[in-house]
Parts: structure tokens; sequence; C-alpha cells
């Protein structure tokens, strides 16, 4: 539920995205879920959608390269490219570095 | 939905929650919502929650100063009590400097 990572600084991926049709979805999002994981620099990741198909993805990484690995995987850009024309209606991507971080109830370490 | 905001860099505080009882948590969330609009260095919000009580919400800032202004307001304290001893089993919030965008059927601006 709450990713485990280290001391600030590293990376976050936003990805905030409107799904509008979900067949085959939940597989794919699955297996990069798996993917992503043993991806190097992989740090986790915390994931929400609400009923309107609304959700917010945020994948946390050790730096730069380390996303734009991710970025262009092979079946990550499957998977990229069956989200635009399948599943999503429209997203947007942010790509922040973390500066300090800070929990009540839970330990993002 | 996709909060809109400038060129980078601007900050994104990222709340990722477990609500664990949701009474009075909507008139609260609606109130909140409302008044960091009206707080000097808001950008947007982007929010999504989950059937299971995981949610995540990202404010987008256009500066820290904006950023520790807005938790220590008043009313938003207030709120951030009730949080922790009524509403979340626990949450981490990262505070994080956007170094990029991009966007598919959609827009960041």
């Amino acid at each position: 539920m709450f990713a485990s990572t280290p001391e600030p600084p590293y990376y976050a991926v936003i990805f905030t995205s409107k799904r509008v049709n979900d067949t085959g979805y939940a597989e794919m999002s699955a297996r990069m879920m798996e993917l992503a994981q043993q991806q190097p620099g992989f740090l986790g990741i915390e994931s929400a959608r609400g009923a309107d198909g609304v959700g917010i993805t945020v994948s946390y990484w050790s730096d730069l390269e380390s996303i734009a690995n991710w970025k262009a995987h092979a079946e990550h850009r499957v998977a990229q490219q069956r989200g635009r024309n399948e599943w999503y209606g429209g997203y947007v991507t942010r790509v922040a570095k973390v500066e300090r971080d800070y929990a009540i109830g839970a330990s993002p370490r």
C-alpha cells in the first residue's frame, strides 16, 4: 500500500489517467507491476483508482536513468501503446525529484 | 481531473493515505479543496481513492514556501489533526520538484 522508499533524494513518476475501457487492463496492469519491480533502480509503487475511472499511480526510482530505461523497455512500450489506444481517454505523466518525506502511522522506509 | 500546471519546474506534494473511517470526511475534504485553491502558489490538485480506502492526492505548488504556508494554515492544521485522529490509519507525504511532464489525450497546461 505504502511504498518503502529510501532517504530522499529519489525520483517519483506521477501518472494520472482517465481509464475509459478496462478490457484486458487488469492482466496488463498486473504484468507491468511485476515487471517494473524487476527493473534496476525501482524502489516502489503506489496506486489508487476511483469509480469514476480516474487513477493515480506513483512509481519511485533511484535515478532518472532507471526511469528512462523503464520507459523504453520493450514490453512496457507495448503496454504504453495499448494504453493510448485502448484503455486511457487521456493521461499526464510528471517526473519529479522527491526532496523530503514524512509519515504518520506508516513508514516510507 | 487533470491539474493544469505551468512549464516545470514546480512542486508536487504526494499524499498517500489509507482511510479507515469516513464520518465527516467528505465535508472536510471539500472544504480543504476549496481552501487550498485560494492559497498563494497553488497550481492544481489531482485525487483518486479506491474502494479499499487507499487514496493518492497530488497537489501542485509554485514553490516550497507556498507548501510550508499551506501546511501551517490554521484551518488546514485542524483538518490534519482530525485526519490523524479520525480518518486515516496512516499516511505518507512526499514533497517533490517536478522536472518534466508530458501528456497524451490531455494537457498539463
